[in-house]
This record gives structure tokens, C-alpha cells and sequence, in this order.
């Protein structure tokens, strides 16, 4: 695994957003259930819950990333989504259900998971944004999902220890593997060229700047309520 | 009626949007069609036509300005929208099917209108747009027909002449009268406000200009499909 | 004010709705909070925060049915939903603005109110419903909020005493009264018919049943969750 | 190439669904310019311009087929529907580019490429159908273009002769051939399945089955209108 190098993924409006969301970034990257798996002391139990929220969590941002095939028409753009659409589904989807079955979740069990407020609440809000708002919109809603799950694996791999057992060793080696981190900068690319093409070189003088900051800020705020979820199930 | 005083009713950026959209514009507001209206040779067989896809119209054009209320969260652009939705609905549809009724065409046949694929076109462009995009280009989609109908009703005004027959008065006293034109200066300061907090105050500069510009010289250019549906059916 | 004396608002669909919701259903109108409003005994501090996060609710409420005028393209529906929709945003919002002002909130005070992710969740839940189905499902989706106020209200009017003071009379009275329980009768009617285009006479034998099922309770459950958040604001 | 075996790609409703188009059917799979690309009388010229337009056509396309995994929660539809998104884009497109360079269309051209009135109708109505239903009104108005493309390319396959030179036989053999007419049995299951789960087994006696007739339908005009365009650029 290769810590994230380049700083924010090569986008500066990512490092503006989180700074604009003052303590809710904090609150989410170094939330408790985050610690509890860096030190592996996460009880079981959140884990297990969080996995299974986790998978209905990926149905909804799987339509929220095909909303965003849909509400653009460059071709380059439209591509690369497409790719993140298809690799969701058919790839980090069938990856999730391998991970649950092998530590006793079916995927019966995970296809009849009760969706959670806090699943529920995140979600919609990014399926939301992209039905209000433009492609810019839908990706400020997604980005603290996306490139923070980045940032958290990236500061957890140091946890680990060759030849040490960790009991979420594979949940950071995948946040902060080199597949995931590439991922993260593909889409901190595609966030600034949308960016570039809609509010121009300078987000924080665009009037639009404090409405992205608001829909980036609450995203943030319910992913870490989606982490609050997870530990409370302990 | 009151022909047009302040020019483009009071929006700058829809002046420019006219002046960017080079003939298009010209070849929508001085249609053989609309000139016909003027000065009365247009064939009845036209209107009616017209008339009936008209009513087709309405109803996708009312989606439109309804999905426009859903593209907002500022409580004072919805409360104007909702107006133009609920005048276009329960007033603006009402007068038409009695506007219709006085000429020989009965509310069912007005109801079993085939939709022409000019109005389909037309309609269709503009909701997508506000599923591809923001409010604001939305906006732009819709305003070649609100604001443009305004523009003509007020170049058709002086056409009527007092004591004088004329076949399409009541078209032209509508589309040139107070209560139109007031619609239009209002939706004209909705256009404005909107791009002031979309794009901020030079919409030129703004790097969205471009696909601004496309948007509405396409709704401008299947504004003149439909006169020429119109035409083409006497 | 006049009790609810037909049954379910005349709407059998919505009272299959409600038994199939199970328990979900009185833990929502039979709620802590709804008791408190009708003994008088729910804490000032509770009915304030409600309020405000009401007015968030009410906007994104009042663009949910926007966009149920967006999905439907037929005109005497269409009619009915925009009625509504300008009803919200230029009725109740501004009554809602006064009734706050009447106890010390300020319209600067609800317009500054941080949406509390109950809030959030049933208002992006209802638009996402309208995004991923049909009118039937978008609907479905309303109704524990439109009819379910009905049947609180209707519930709550015994508890009023002829010259008897009481805490939340006016709200009782507003959600008992003819006005609501006449929207709440043409809601059912509008729900009752646009189930009966989109699914047929009999709701429950609908392949969509266990989907609309689902969707209502989600809705009834989220609606919880509002009082919830409410009741813990004391 | 392997002409179609299984009547109507094993889709009993899309046959019920050509039936009722009634005419418009034969006026769009036996279009003058199918038969032109038939026997190969088609001028280059309609070609080349069907083939520019075909590239606008094929952006909106994915927009429609991306909207449509938005439009579901069952993963199993959304998978499949995210690899016709993936494959529309990354691979038929590039294969479109790669196709009109052989003839002399750059990339450059294409992008450049004006959308016509007939491409902009079709694309939009597809996309609106996804705005205003549900999955079921949306892929009826893409099934069309999906299905009727591989019913025009297995009646056209018999034109080819063995050793004969054919100027249209790579477009013949595209959708002819076996990759084709898979994707077309499994865009007929997926309707199928989508079909059964939100009308039941007998299509006809749904109430819904007079609006889906009517988009299917328009659908089919606006392809035959899209040849049309074709055909009159000679």
C-alpha cells in the first residue's frame, strides 16, 4: 500500500472544502468508530453493522454516480464516470459481499438489511443535490465520501505492522491501497475539470462558494453520523 | 396595452443572450408566422394548428416551470415560480381552451391533440435541461419562449389599429398587454437574480457563457420549428 | 373545526397503506409528541425547535410537490398539485412566518434554522422517491405527512375545551379544522386516482404493493423521527 | 452473423408493444433508409450525416441508460444496466470514432457536430419519459432504438452474399452479429423483468398499457423521423 503522496489528490477545491467545513471535517475522518479501527479496538459488532449498512449505502451512491453520467454530456467525463458506475456494481459490490460472507454475513442476510436513518439520510441527500443542482452540486455531495474514505485509509496504514495481525487490516489496506488511492485521484481530477468548466479557476470568489460549502459541510456531517451509527450498534 | 418600455425588460443578460444567439433570434421573433399574425394574412388553418399544439404545450411547458420550483431551495424564487405555475395551470389553460372554444375547438379536441414533434422537441429540451443542469440553465431553456412572446406582442402592438378589424387582435392584445408584459419583467428579474447567484454579475465572463449561449439558441431555434410547424399545416 | 368523518379521507389505499405500515403507524400519530401536544404537556422548548425545523421542512415539502406536478402530464391533476404547491409557499409558509413571530421567532431566526438531519432525511427521502418512481410513488411518499397531519389533528380536536385555555390550540385547531381536512380529502381523492391509473382498482394485489408498502412506512418512520427530534430539543 | 432466432428477442411485451405502434413500425424498421442500406442504394451522403448524428445520439443515449440505474434499487437490474452504460461509452463509442475516421470523419467533426432537430426529439423525449415515470416508462422509450436495431440488423443480414462487396456491410454485420443480438436478448429480459415487477404478467390488461402503447410509440416516430433526417441530407 502507497499513502496518498500528493496532497488533497491533486485538488486544491477538496483542501478549500475541507477547511470550509471547519470542525465537521475533524468530526468525521478522526470520528472514534475511525480510531476504533485504526487501533483495531472497533468492537466486532459496529463492524459487522457498518458492513452491512455499507451495502445498501453502495446501491444508492452507485444511482448518485449514474445520476452524474446523466446530467452531463462531455464525453470524457460521461467515460470516467461510467467506469466508476460499472466498477461499484460490479466490482466493489460483489468485493463487499466476498468480505461480509467471509466473516459470516450472507448476502441474503445483506440484501434484507433494514436501511438505516443515517444510510438513508446521506444518500438521498447526494441523489438530491444531483436532482436540484448540476453535475457540481452532485460531486460536492459526493467528494467527502469518496476522496475522504481516501484521506481516512491513507492516515490508518501507518497502523499497521508487517507480520502483525490487525483485525481490520483489510479494510485499510483497501482504503489506502494503491487501487483505491488511484481512484481517488482520478476523481479529484474529474471534480476539478467539472469545477473549472462551471465556476472557473477561482471556486472560493464564485457566488456559488457558500452553497458548495454547505453541501460539502452537511455530507461531511452525515458521514460521520453514518460512522455514530456504526459504533452505536456496539 | 402597454408595448415594452424598458428594454428587455429589464435584463441585461437576456439582451446579451438575444445578441449571442446571432440569427437564430431574428429568424424566431420576425417569423413568417409572426409576421402573418401582424398583419393578418396568416392562414386560420395555421392558427388553429397552433393553437392546438399550443395547448400541448402549456402542459409540458408547465412541468417545466414546475420542476424549476424543485431546482430551488430560496423561499422567494419558489414563491414566484409557484405563481406561474398555478397562472399557467388554472388560469393561462383556462383562457385557451375558452380562447379555443370561441373558434370551433372543443376542450376534447383539444385533449386529443397529437403533439407535433416540433412541440415535443421544444418541451422536451427544456426539462431535460433542468435534469443536466442548475436552475439557471433551466432558465435559459424557458425564457426564448416567455420573454420572447413578450418581445412580439410588442412589436406586433402597433399593428392593431383602433376601430380596425383585425384577425389576430386578441392574440397581439394579449401578448402585448400590461398584464403579459408584467410577467415578463418579472421573470425577467427572476432570470437576473438567478444568474446573479448562479454565475455572479458578468455572465459573460463566466465560464458556463458558452453552454448558456447553446442552450438558448437551441430553445430560440425550436421556437422557430414551432412557427414553422404552425405555417407549414395551412 | 369539524372532526375527520370520512373515513381515511375517503382514500381506501391509504388505510391499507396504514395497516400494512404495522406498528410504524401509531408510533408516529399516536407519538410522545403528538400526546404532548394534545394534554398540553409537550415542553415549549420542543414545539420551537419543531417549528423552525418545520419551515425547512415546508420548503423542501413544497418543492416534493413540484416536482409531482413534474411527473404527471395530466392537466386536471396537474391543476390540483399546483394549487397545493402555491398553497404551501404562499399560504402556509407566510402563516407559518406569523405564527412564529407571534411566540418570538423571527423570519431571520427560521431562514438561518440548520436543518436537523430528521428533517433532511424525510424531505430528500420523499424527493428521491419522486426521482427513482413514478407519481404513485412520490405520492406514497407524501402521504404519511399530508393525510397523517389530518389524522393527527382530527385526533387531537377533543382535547380542545370550549373556553378552556390550552397550549397548542391553534395548532390543533389548524390541522383539525375544515381548511386542512378539506386538502387532506383532495389529497386522498388525487391519491386514490392517480393509484387507480398507474396500478388498478385493487392496490393490494399490485406487483408494486410490497415497493409502495415500503416506501409509506419509510415515510411513517422518518415522520417519527421528526417528533423524536423535536421531543429531544426540551 | 446469426440472424435473430427468438421471436422479438424472447420479449413477449415488446411484441405486444409493436403490434399496437400499429403503422409506425413498419414506417421505422422499413424505412426507405433501411432499405437503402439494404441493397446498398443509400447514398454515402445520408450515411455520413446518420453517422455524425448518431454520435450526438449516442451521448444522450448513455445519459438515458445511466438515468436509468438512478432510476433502480434492485442491484441486479442496475448491474446490467451499468455495463450497457460502460459498454455505450467505452466501447461503442470509441468504435464509432474509429468507424467514421475509416471514412473520413475526424473525431474533431463529430465533436463538432450540430445536433438536428430529429436527434434532440428523440434523445430528449427518452430522457423525460426517465423524469416524469418510472424504469418501466423509460425503458420503453428506449427499447425502440435498443431492440428495433437488432430486428432491422437480422432482416437486413440475408443482403449480405458471401464474396460480394457490400457498402453498407459493416453497419449490417454490427448489428446482425452475435454481440448485438445478445445484448439485444438481454435488454429484452431485463424489460421483462422490469415489466413483471412493476405491471405483472399481462401488460395489456394494465392500466398503465394505453401510456406505454403511447410512448412506444412516439418513440418509434421520432426513429423514423430520425432516418428520415438521414435520408433528406442527400
Amino acid at each position: 500500500m502507497t499513502p496518498q503522496t500528493i496532497e488533497n489528490f491533486g485538488s486544491p477545491l477538496y483542501g478549500q472544502l475541507k477547511q470550509a467545513a471547519g470542525e465537521a471535517w475533524p468530526a468525521y475522518v478522526e470520528h472514534a468508530f475511525v480510531r476504533g479501527l485504526g487501533d483495531g479496538s472497533l468492537p466486532n459488532a459496529s463492524f459487522l453493522h457498518y458492513l452491512k449498512q455499507d451495502y445498501v449505502f453502495l446501491i444508492h451512491f452507485s444511482r448518485a454516480w449514474a445520476l452524474a453520467v446523466a446530467k452531463s454530456d462531455r464525453v470524457e467525463e460521461m467515460r470516467q464516470m461510467a467506469v466508476t458506475v460499472n466498477a461499484l456494481l460490479n466490482d466493489e459490490m460483489p468485493l463487499h459481499v466476498r468480505t461480509c460472507a467471509a466473516i459470516g454475513i450472507s448476502e441474503t442476510d445483506l440484501a434484507q438489511t433494514l436501511e438505516a436513518p443515517q444510510t438513508l439520510a446521506y444518500t438521498r441527500y447526494v441523489t438530491d443535490a444531483g436532482l436540484r443542482g448540476d453535475l457540481l452540486d452532485l460531486l460536492t455531495a459526493l467528494m467527502p465520501c469518496v476522496l475522504g474514505y481516501g484521506d481516512i485509509g491513507a492516515s490508518l496504514a501507518p497502523k499497521l505492522v508487517t507480520g502483525e495481525e490487525h483485525p481490520y487490516r483489510d479494510w485499510i489496506e483497501t482504503y489506502s491501497g494503491d487501487d483505491y488511492q488511484s481512484v481517488c485521484a482520478g476523481a479529484a481530477t474529474l471534480f476539478e475539470d467539472v469545477a473549472a468548466r462551471l465556476i472557473g479557476p477561482d471556486p472560493q470568489s464564485s457566488p456559488r462558494w457558500p452553497d458548495l460549502v454547505r453541501t460539502f459541510k452537511t455530507a461531511t456531517e452525515l458521514e460521520r453520523d453514518f460512522w455514530g451509527m456504526g459504533l452505536a450498534a456496539a
